[in-house]
This record gives C-alpha cells, structure tokens and sequence, in this order.
C-alpha cells in the first residue's frame, strides 16, 4: 500500500509516526464496533498494542497520570481501529461527537481529564476539527484485565 | 396468551426457561426506556427479580464472579423489559446496538468482561445476530442499593 | 434582557430563582456539547459555580447525600448550559433523552439513585413532560478535580 492509498487521518497519524493497527479482538462476546444509521459506537477499547496490554495498574499508585495519559492515547488509537473495522475509510468521519473515558484509579487520584487528554488530543490530530468532542472523564476501582485506561467513542460518518 | 402470540424474541427465552419480567419501576424520578429517533435508550438496570434484589456486594468479595455472571444476565432481561416497555413487540429490534457494564468491583477485582458476558450472551440468545453489540465494561465502587451489576443498553428499533 | 426573551425553560428556572449560567470551559481538550443530527452530546458536567467547583469529596464520607443532591442539581445546570451553548434557544429541547449520574462514593454508599435525583429533578421542572429521561446511576472511585458528581446527558433537539 501506497501513501497515496492511505486514509487523511491515517496519513495525519503517519506523520506523528503512528499507524492504525489491526482491531483488537473483543476479550468477550462483542464486536469493536457497531454502526446503528449515521453512527458509530464503539466498544471500550483497552491500552493493547500487538495483542498484549501496554501497562497495568490503577493510576495514583502503580502508574503515573503522565503514563497514563500515554496509555490514553494508544485506547484511542484502538478505538480509531475499531471504527475503521466497520466503515473501511476513516475519511468517513465527519464527527467524533461522543468520548467516555474511563481511568482505574486509587481514591486519591483526581486527575481524570489530564489523562483523559491522551486520547483526546490523538483524535484532534488525526481528524482536525472534525475531532473535537464532547467528553466524560472518569475513575473508576478496576478495569477488564487490570488495564489503567478505557476508552469508548460514539463518531458520525457519512453513507 | 398463547406461545403463537409471543415475539420471536420471547419465544427464543421462553425455550431458555425465561419470561421477560415486568418493566422494573424506577428507583427514583426517571423512566425505564425513551425511545428517539429509531433508537431506545435505557435506565440502568439492576439484577432485581419480581422486585427484589437477587444478590448485593461487591464482586471479587462479597459476590463470585460466576454468580455476577448471573446477576449481568438478569440485568440484561430486565433491559429487554424496559425496551418491552416503549416498543410493546421486541421483534422491532433491529439491533442491539451498545451494552454499559458497570460491576461493583473491589480494586483487586479485573474479570469485569466475564462477568458482563452473562448479559451479552443473553441478548445474543434472545436477539441473534441482531443481539452482537458494541460493549463497555467497568469495575466501579458501588451502585444504587449495594447492587453487584448494572446494565445499561441502546438499541435501533423499526417503525 | 426582558423576561419575554426568556426561553419557556430559562422562566421556569427562574421562578425557582435559578439562572442557566454560563457554560463551563472544559478543564481540557474538548467541547461542552456536539450536536449531531436532531441529538446533542453534553460533556460530563461537573458541580461548578462561577468558575468554583462548589464542594468536594467523596459521597459517604466527606460530603452528604443530600449535599450531593444539591451538586447534582448544579450539575444538571451546567448541562443545560452546555446544550443551550450549541442549540442557542432551550425551547428546541424536544426530550432529555439519556442522563448519566457518576457520584464518587466510598465503597459503602449506595444511595446514588437519591443523589442523581437532584439531576432528575431540575430537568423535570425546566422541560416539564420532555425532562422525563431514562438514567443510569453510578458510584465511582474518583471525579475530575475531586468533585463529588458528575453529570451527562443526550437531548434530542428540533430543528
């Protein structure tokens, strides 16, 4: 494949050294994504990369806000997987409208939207304006497989 | 009523041993289900069976994650109920479209997909292919009434 | 402004002495609302005034149920802000189609549902009939700033 054959977004992602990987395979029985008329929903998507968590832990303890963050960004990248699962060409996208993010935290730890901006600064870059979002941030006492972060997003796209 | 009269969708769970319960009334000052558009949206459900509580705690002490799998499969009954609530024939569903799963979790407690899968799996049983859903599962420090499972889902209905 | 510029809403706001005040700026690198299509997506609203969060703390031990109560009802404030902010007239609000209620709890508080009643409540008296929504109530571990609650919610808008 050919830079040329690349998707906007996905051509974005390259030139921040990123490529939108394989979609990561439910751990259950779900799909990634589910598109319902104009939308899009995904499901929570974990920091995997390659198939194997990027980082466990609750945040304010075994993990750092700013790993975190790092973290964030890659469940992101995951959820930008998950809805090129469905509609092929991610220029699709006419919106992100939608972001929950959920961070494993101890009591303590408060800085939900800080993490949270990993992912929603990736998606800034990768889609432009079209990525500005509305948002929730946060934490929660545990996540599927010990992961740190979980993103889901809801994204219009055109037919 | 006679089996002829039933959806397609009861039939299925009738065939499982189950009926679709009563809508489960509001703890507090909202509805079951809102329909809008072509989609429903419902409340938060908990495990309740003919009005009680099936099981309270937290799950990973109080609650095994084998007996949460049960409990999320009753939630997920009672969403059905509520969807029943708004759109009188299930067999309008065209798609379960995307399945909150929150599980009052101790900290320790990472086997949240495990336990949620007792409600995906369900609406797979009742809805087939038109039950596979876009999913989020969280472990969150307690919910209404010490309930160990809630389950929260949209789905796109026909006119 | 005269009174006859009030929208129906921003009237019965204010015959309960309460004013949609400003929209709250994201904490970080979102929007407070996206509309898509006839819906609008608010962010998670926090209990916010003038810029001041009102309170912090977890529910169950720093702060009371019935002060969570009363953030809650701020925050739904903040979400009618956040959609007036996209739609300009709130009279457009044809149904609060979907709220979330995140009430960070210790792990003993269960009384969420009386807590996001707060929420529910001033969406009942600012849209009447079309403030009847279906809810989830949740305890979470941790909120943005240490804020004891927060709030989203969906609206379904004319054109």
């Amino acid at each position: 494949m050919t830079a040329a054959d690349l998707s906007t977004v996905e051509r974005r992602l390259a030139e921040l050294g990123l490529t939108v990987p394989d979609v990561v395979p439910p751990v259950a029985a779900y799909v990634p994504a589910v598109r319902s008329g104009s939308h899009v929903y995904t499901s929570g998507q974990l920091p995997m990369v390659a198939g194997v968590m990027a980082a466990t832990g609750k945040v304010g303890s075994d993990v750092t806000a700013e790993q975190a963050k790092e973290l964030a960004a890659t469940c992101a990248l995951n959820a930008i997987a998950a809805v090129k699962s469905v509609i092929g060409d991610l220029d699709k996208v006419v919106r992100v409208v939608k972001v929950v993010g959920f961070v494993a935290s101890v009591p303590e730890f408060t800085g939900q939207p800080g993490v949270i901006n990993g992912a929603s600064e990736l998606l800034g870059k990768a889609f432009g304006d079209a990525g500005l979002h509305a948002r929730s941030a946060v934490g929660v006492a545990a996540l599927p497989l010990d992961a740190s972060v979980e993103v889901e997003m809801i994204v219009e796209v055109s037919d």
